[in-house]
């Protein structure tokens, strides 16, 4: 899709030539911290340190000002006093960099001061056509071009990595939420691509990432966090949005349902909450998936990014432990999902092919002896009958007669019916590896009934965004 | 508390000689996978194997018949094929042994033959005043005294292990549900002290063990996992229930709330799922909290056992991250839980005390910069006001101004006010950690502002089970 010019956009994630000014050698300084990231062996462009204090800094050629470096700058990273700002712009401009992220605070979060000096920098950024992320944040993590502007250490921060399978990129108004989702993912194995962290967004701001973000092959969807829009920033977004979910995918969490928090919003970013519903009216109409909390953002986010979206809303749900087949049963049908019963044709050839002791229904309960065999046969009939649109499969490995090739009976069905399976798999090491495995050959897997139901959930959504009057229709051309 | 004689319980979780009926040498089988749980040292009873096939199974001796055996037994683990267990009843009675776990299927979930040989065993019992947890189930874990049945080898099916701080029991209707949360709370950090798989429950039931468990030290919160009850010991049950949530939380999660579930657990465990809404009011009266899965189980568990019941609702967030803030408050609310600003008087003090750019109202954000001093103050002056019944702390711990220091301030409060606290620190690695000295400490730490308010919800509920029309008076004089 086109959104218009996402060049400008591009240099804070791909820039070969960083300066980092208010590089710093006072150890935890932020200044300090960003140049530690910078001069990893895994960032393969050129780093330069600004500081007219210094001669280097942790190694790297320190100068007084931009304009004593002689190599070109894409990418500028100011943190330095918020004073100071408007006059280290002037060097940007005198220099003819285009890209800024200005970690500092000091802006218009504090007051009328601040606001005055975040607009002086910004009509000065505008003059000469430097875009700005920023003021009042801490940047951007790119996991797949090193790009690395948070400043806090690895020890207390970990980064995310970029999977094989999907990515998900990440916006952020606050940069707490920012740094504490890097560490988190860093442990999830959910692949990230991009992590942005967008502070006071004196210039870009939601919409020219999820321009960016819907034509970037390394993000399959995009998430946001977010406390509330300017009026117009606001409609702009909508207006983007409408066109990009066909497309891609896009999550939001946004704070401030209640009013304790919308207070709380407000002080936190200075921004106004706005109203909350009319906001969630205009997630839904311009078919952006809204989701309570991060847990929910994650969830859905894998199954989206691994997953089809769904061409209808009909699940079959399979697992060899009943508790399991009920309770995820209960959280499929809470979620609005469509359970119905195998056909009486379809009814007899399970009778035919299984053994005489398993449930055939919705849930289909396989037994707890189950071995692969057992799966392979209801994935092969169901998909033959065309009756189901999405699998959810319950897999409790606990039973030694359940073998790891069942990964390779759920994998290969899914990949041949390019319908969406969605795995649900309780318990502890040996399963968590075993889910491990199952998301490598991409298919998502949850370590509860209720997280699989909401995956699949998010992927009747994304149909139904995706497919508009089409969706819940058994032949669509635009079949995957 | 006092619900009867608990003694002829006790023998299934502290047996000192156990003789396991159909012990086999046949790999993988059921009858070698439990003398294999009692040959590990852990288990310092006696263990004898009984099975005319072998002179010794596994190392261990091996009788034809119980009568073989000189030593008395306290307890027989039942493991051979359903037709002849009223034989083997026969020898348990004349051995003289009151306790007997049978794990074969084969008995009334199959129909009526089934249902014929059951009541057999049951009459057989009655007479010799056996007690019998089963049939068909994978029967008990006790973490203490290494009483373990489940069949099922540790590396696909871990088991959870007993903390200094406190534990959990957990009775399951489902023996698949029993091993997936064997396993799954093996790696979970949660302390569990039993964990017990009912299958048919011929004889012993919900109620006995809510009568044994009530009385157990070692439990301080008591979980069940049911598909639905019997009329009269549904009954039972609750009148039970209404004698011990008062001095024990009783958590439940009961599958069958939708249509399409209540028709699979009927068909899964052939009773009757009974109307979901009757068993909400009857939990509702009886003071059982009933929660929608096993996360929002062991969340609540986890508060419960570690912290007192909350004497009001009224919750203070403190967090020195404000988006974490916003978003635990708006599950705060969410939960129906109060969130009362600091009367001027308190806010005057914390404007005097903290530096002018923390954020004072509920939620108090310390701000990013802050180190446990300011968390310090805020926990004395709300404590000392009088103001709050619990607290919620967020701490991210990304920024390397926040030093573990923070857990100690936090468990002193704790500890000195008697009041409850809840901890949420977001994050990968290093928080993980944190999280887990913090519950080391006594204090329940959650990865999410919803675990942690559902979390605080759960104590608040209690309190109010706890104190009845006590519960939100400022002054208690059954204060802890």
């Amino acid at each position: 899709m086109n959104c218009g010019s996402t060049e400008s956009i591009d240099v804070f994630f791909n820039a070969k030539s960083v300066a980092i000014y208010g590089a710093s050698a006072s150890q935890n300084s932020v200044g300090a911290s960003i140049v530690q990231n910078f001069i990893k062996p895994q960032y393969t462009g050129k780093v330069f340190a600004v500081n007219p204090k210094y001669k280097q800094v942790l190694g790297i050629p320190c100068f007084p000002t931009l304009q004593d470096i002689e190599d070109p700058i894409d990418l500028v990273i100011v943190a330095v006093p918020a004073r100071i700002t408007p006059r280290v712009f002037e060097d940007i401009a005198a220099k003819g960099v285009k890209a800024s992220i200005i970690i500092s605070g000091g802006f218009s979060e504090t007051g009328p001061i601040g606001t005055e000096l975040e607009n002086e920098v910004v009509d000065l950024a505008k003059k000469h056509g430097i875009r700005i992320i920023g003021p009042n944040c801490i940047g951007v993590v790119d996991t797949l071009s090193h790009i690395d502007t948070f400043f806090l250490p690895e020890y207390r921060c970990g980064r995310p990595k970029p999977s094989n399978v999907a990515n998900i990129s990440l916006v952020s108004q606050s940069g707490a939420f920012a740094a504490a989702i890097s560490d988190w993912t860093s442990e999830l194995g959910l692949g990230v691509s991009k992590l942005i962290s967008l502070g006071n967004k004196c210039d870009v701001d939601d919409d020219d990432l999820l321009c960016y973000l819907a034509d970037d092959d390394s993000t399959q969807v995009i998430c946001y966090y977010t406390e509330g829009y300017d009026q117009d920033k606001g409609r702009t977004f909508f207006e983007t949005a409408s066109r990009v979910t066909p497309h891609k995918p896009v999550l939001v969490v946004k704070s401030g349902r209640g009013q304790k928090a919308k207070a709380a919003a407000s002080s936190h970013t200075g921004s106004l909450a706005g109203s909350d519903k009319v906001a969630d009216a205009a997630y839904r109409q311009s078919g952006v998936i809204r989701v309570d909390n991060f847990e929910h953002m994650f969830d859905a986010a894998k199954a989206l990014a691994m997953q089809h979206a769904a061409l209808g809303d009909r699940v079959l749900m399979v697992t060899n432990g009943g508790g399991l087949g009920v309770m995820t049963t209960d959280a499929l049908e809470a979620a609005g999902l469509a359970i119905p019963s195998p056909s009486n044709e379809l009814t007899q050839i399970y009778k035919e092919r299984l053994p005489a002791y398993c449930a055939i229904g919705n849930p289909i309960d396989v037994v707890g002896d189950a071995d692969s065999t057992r799966y392979d046969i209801v994935f092969e009939e169901a998909i033959k009958s065309g009756e189901y649109d999405m699998f959810v499969v319950g897999m409790l490995l606990q039973t030694p007669s359940l073998s790891m090739e069942i990964t390779n009976v759920i994998a290969n069905h899914q990949r041949q019916s390019g319908l969406p399976f969605v795995v649900v798999s309780m318990g502890g090491g040996f399963t968590t590896k075993a889910g491990e495995i199952m998301e490598l050959m991409g298919v998502p897997t949850y370590a509860t009934g209720e997280k699989a139901a909401f995956a699949a959930k998010a992927l009747a959504q994304y149909g139904e965004i995706k497919y508009g009057d089409e969706f819940n229709k058994t032949i669509i051309s635009d079949k995957p």
